[in-house]
């Protein structure tokens, strides 16, 4: 919170005591908070509390990360400030803003800089926190994704999350220079590639990526890649184990995806483009890339393609991106299995004595594990009907609620209907604002942490 | 085919001869398949042959059941006269008829007659076929549901077959009689029998249910309700085991979910009706009956009711009916075993050390069970996405492709959009109906053994 104190000085702003009063605030609040549990709390963490403290991390530093937006007055609505908070750390991206530009540039960095950090978050989340489920069966193959099936060598976890950051920086930096080069100035560059690596999917332009060059285009759709990849893949090429990364069954299946549906869609809405195959295909992979991956940027206006073109992009919603990544959604692993487990099924059917296992980057998986991510992936699907009719209670149309939902619980960003890429979440009543704020820490938490805390035998 | 001759000769139609003519060319026919395949057929059927069977049976009776609707030129363009009738023999309801009092009453008796042939038919797969797939370690809890958990005596199957049909029949004749009493004609009377006890939807009047007296209305819903249930159910019932009957989960569930969303639609709905609450419940209980059970008849138009009840009924077309009855859709002993599950898995988040099954009716359910009914969710699920984007394809906005999808899966009859309940399908392309016909197959047959055909190991 002090970076953007700093910013303030450099660009000349008044907001600058606004956001340090911000950051004084957050300050002495976390050092009594700390002080306080280090006199109070003695015991070690259980498995409960453990699901406690991520919730309530997630939730605690969302209503701090409100302060700048208050005092600053830039979003002075308490409920449109947390809702843009939650959407910049859970790394969704979806705004509130109608003019974005209007806000001080030191404001707009926080709010890119919520993005960098919750991706952090969530990588510490992947690589110490999630993996304890894992101990009670609930397997969700966060791990297997990341490690096991990459690498036999387990290192320590807290080798693993610096492994991680120090990837994270590099990426960012690297993405930084670049998007300099082809003519963005360092702030933007900077802002963009928070964004970017994090797959957040805050602009610092009301229009997005749409009136940047191809050339920027390009290089945000190749960060946006790596950054839906699994971490442990970058980590694994830094080692020169390139045979290793290109079988990982993932992310062939991550590059298939992502190169099918673009051209799906490109093919489709190739008549919005004057039948200019290079505009129709690089704005198509620029919209695929970034709903898969979660990042949400948008370099063209989806709603206006052909009707399947929409629906493609909608249902791509449903994919994520890898295991392992800063990237939401469902994620591709868990549709491989639920794929290979459906083709088994059918193959049982043909060769009723064939007895067959759901192999996954050659390791045979068990059936708690396959069983756990059928649930999982139905859990997400329920969450999202439950969600979409919360939502039209509200008073919004079917298409918005529906993809509202998908994409707060995604943490893409931008959806249909009044929530398309040039549009925002504005006109959503401050409960509907809640509950999608809510839905983006539900999805980003991986829906099990989260929900837990709402059973009966949680308490008893 | 013969009845309807009888019953335009009844009313003095000029159809006579035309439905004799369809009579003929399918006796002719079948005498011809019967005489060569009792020649040429000698081998016993192996469980792929039995797939074959079951789904080439649906197409072949599709095709004969389309000369009617040909040859007296009511329906005489033949993908609209191939989807009326697929939509028949399903039980599904949808139409493409614009007009449908201008047709002749013995086309049309014969239309009713295609859902209640088809109801009859499905009996029989739910008794006789579909537990052939249980050999193979694919349980999809038909025969559980039936039979395993309702009553340890296993019957010969084509004992279970007659009962089922016993009941079946007995139903028709009572809700005939009872329509009757209450207004109706006799020609009507049978024909809304015919598609109340098949939970097919294809009604007599272009206005369906909606200009038919409350008491009617009433009526179809408690036969609907009846037909929706396990039929295995009846048959206890008859046997005077209610406390048997009242103890089963499904039933429970089933009874619970329609009342509850008719509680919800009807209070959100109320305003629709001038705040009178039996108005208004009686037509929430009554689409969501016929929605939940299949059926797709229409009390009135819930197109103009608010967002949040149109969500509530797209959302029932995913619940379906009971296993072992007429009823289509994911049906709702899967449902249970779905929800069970996930809560048994936050059970063991808060329980690291408790083993827990799921059971259902009292008995533990084996993890294989379980999974095969989780992908056949998802299964659903991605036929449903695949449907809509195959549909958008052919031009249809996304909520008519949505729900034309998940009406003709589930064998529901209207969906929203361009489908509501006071349209029809007359203006899909060709091909779209021929898609849609195929989906009502899919759906009918439970989606296995269907796409296993499609499958490369069914070739090997």
């Amino acid at each position: 919170m002090l970076i953007p104190v700093f910013v303030a000085i450099y660009f000349h702003e008044s907001v600058a005591l606004s956001l340090f009063e911000a950051f004084g605030f957050t300050c002495i609040s976390s050092l009594l908070i700390l002080l306080y549990s280090k006199r109070n709390v003695k015991s070690e963490l259980t498995l409960k509390d453990s699901f406690v403290v991520v919730v309530f991390t997630w939730v605690f530093i969302s209503l701090f990360g409100t302060l700048p937006f208050i005092l600053t007055q830039s979003i002075p609505n308490f409920v449109n400030a947390l809702f843009e908070t939650v959407s910049g750390f859970t790394t969704t991206g979806s705004s509130i803003l109608n003019d974005i530009e209007a806000l001080p540039k030191s404001v707009l960095f926080w709010r890119a800089e919520t993005h960098w950090l919750g991706g952090m978050g969530i990588l510490v989340l992947v690589v110490a926190v999630l993996p304890f489920i894992k101990k009670n069966g609930i397997n969700l193959m966060v791990m297997e994704g990341a490690f096991l099936s990459v690498d036999k060598i387990k290192p320590k976890l807290i080798d693993v999350a610096r492994r991680f950051w120090g990837i994270y920086i590099a990426l960012t930096a690297i993405e930084t220079v670049l998007l300099k080069i082809f003519g963005m100035n360092w702030y933007d560059a900077l802002c963009h590639s928070f964004a970017t690596i994090a797959t957040g999917g805050f602009s610092t332009k009301n229009t997005s990526l749409i009136n940047f060059s191809p050339a920027i285009q390009y290089i945000v759709i190749i960060f946006m890649f790596l950054s839906g990849m699994n971490f442990a893949l970058h980590f694994l090429l830094l080692n020169g184990r390139y045979r290793k990364v290109f079988k990982n069954e993932e992310l062939r299946w991550y590059f298939g995806l992502t190169i099918g549906i673009s051209l799906m869609i490109a093919v489709f809405a190739i008549g919005v483009f004057n039948n200019d195959f290079e505009l129709s295909f690089r704005h198509s992979l620029f919209q695929v890339v970034s709903i898969i991956t979660a990042t949400g940027f948008a370099s063209a206006d989806y709603e206006i393609w052909p009707n399947v073109c929409v629906v493609l992009v909608f249902c791509s919603m449903f994919i994520g991106a890898c295991v392992g990544s800063t990237g939401g959604g469902i994620k591709i692993a868990r549709h491989i299995v639920v794929y290979k487990y459906v083709k088994n099924m059918f193959y049982r059917l043909s060769n009723p004595h064939a007895i067959t296992a759901v192999r996954y980057n050659k390791n045979a998986l068990s059936s708690t594990l396959v069983t756990s991510i059928m649930a999982f992936v139905v859990l997400y699907f329920i969450s999202f009907i439950f969600g979409t009719i919360v939502m039209t209670a509200t008073g919004l149309d079917i298409k918005s609620a529906a993809s509202g939902i998908i994409t707060t619980l995604g943490g893409i960003g931008p959806g249909i209907g009044i929530f398309g890429p040039t549009e925002n979440f504005a006109d959503v009543s401050a409960f509907g604002k809640v509950y999608l704020s809510f839905n983006m820490i539900l999805g980003r938490l991986e829906i099990f942490p989260m929900l837990v805390l709402f059973t009966k035998s949680f308490y008893r």
